[in-house]
């Protein structure tokens, strides 16, 4: 086999391992925890059905692969709550190293394509990183709510801290922005969320 | 919240249900069953990944999506083996119902655009059908092949019947069909599957 390819598959097996990086987050009907891989994929998805209620024109190709990448890093970094203040000052070190060694197993020019790729999506800066980060945020809260808000029942989350995430969703759609609130606030109505 | 917006949220709520669709293939490290969704988020990266290695030109957003969700099916109609002649009878008319069910979820042209997709993968007819069958087909092999040919063994499945299925990806990707005849021919000189 030439090593173009076998690079490519070696990549293809490393990332398997995303299934096994489980989240906080529970599938609905009070299910398991969620796991990376399944996240992402649900994200790709959700992007391409609610396209259109991005603020800007956006690539949907280029958003989908961003969701679909965008926490292979955690196979060596662990998920790192979005609530877990500890855990979030070292977060960034530890994805970084493990950028660089899952996209070095890529042949080079796919590994700064995909980096790039993943770098574009941290830096919150362009539309489509914009409207993903939508998805990485609308995704868990639509399980959670279909949940009765038990992963913020579990963690303790106050209504602040969660809005203090969910509020960057309007960067990258307002129309989702809008239904975001709509749901937190029937959250907080009926003590699922507190205060 | 308006009745367009609603329904692709209701869809977006419903695909969760793959997260629980378990295949018979098993993650690398001898790992548990992998489900459906995972699959789809790893055929969809690889797509990307080995797109240059398509016998025709695709669009590559287009194999992802199709990638994607062609298994959205089986949320209703559980998967069904590859090698399991009986569930293969009847997958047809149970794939068609939950196809009906679940694309109605979603707002009428979307429905049929997915519909379209879903059954542009069953036809195995474009280009983008089938690069992506050849993921569907290469995805689980990567797998299978790094835990020494488990789930070949565990269904006493021969190299025949592996061969029959497998021998499609060269419709989609001849170099991908010889790697895989590679590591079909190896497995079978280990005797990880039978002749």
């Amino acid at each position: 086999m030439d090593e173009r390819l076998k690079q490519q598959l070696e990549f293809a097996l490393e990332i398997d391992k995303e299934k096994n990086i489980f989240r906080q987050t529970h599938l609905s009907g009070h299910g398991r925890n969620e796991n990376d891989a399944e996240h992402a994929w649900h994200m790709a998805i959700m992007a391409y059905v609610l396209r259109e209620y991005a603020n800007e024109p956006v690539d949907i190709a280029r958003v989908m692969l961003m969701c679909l990448i965008h926490d292979i890093v955690e196979i060596d970094a662990g998920d790192t709550y979005a609530y877990d203040a500890e855990g979030l000052k070292t977060q960034k070190a530890r994805e970084n190293a493990a950028k660089e060694r899952i996209f070095s197993l890529l042949p080079d020019e796919q590994k700064q394509e995909l980096m790039q790729l993943f770098d574009e999506f941290e830096e919150f800066a362009t539309p489509e990183s914009k409207f993903a980060h939508a998805m990485d945020n609308l995704q868990p809260l639509l399980l959670n709510n279909s949940n009765g808000g038990g992963d913020w029942k579990e963690h303790d989350v106050s209504a602040e801290q969660v809005y203090g995430r969910q509020r960057k969703t309007r960067l990258g759609s307002e129309r989702l922005y809008e239904e975001t609130d709509r749901i937190l606030q029937e959250n907080i109505r009926k003590g699922s969320l507190k205060k």
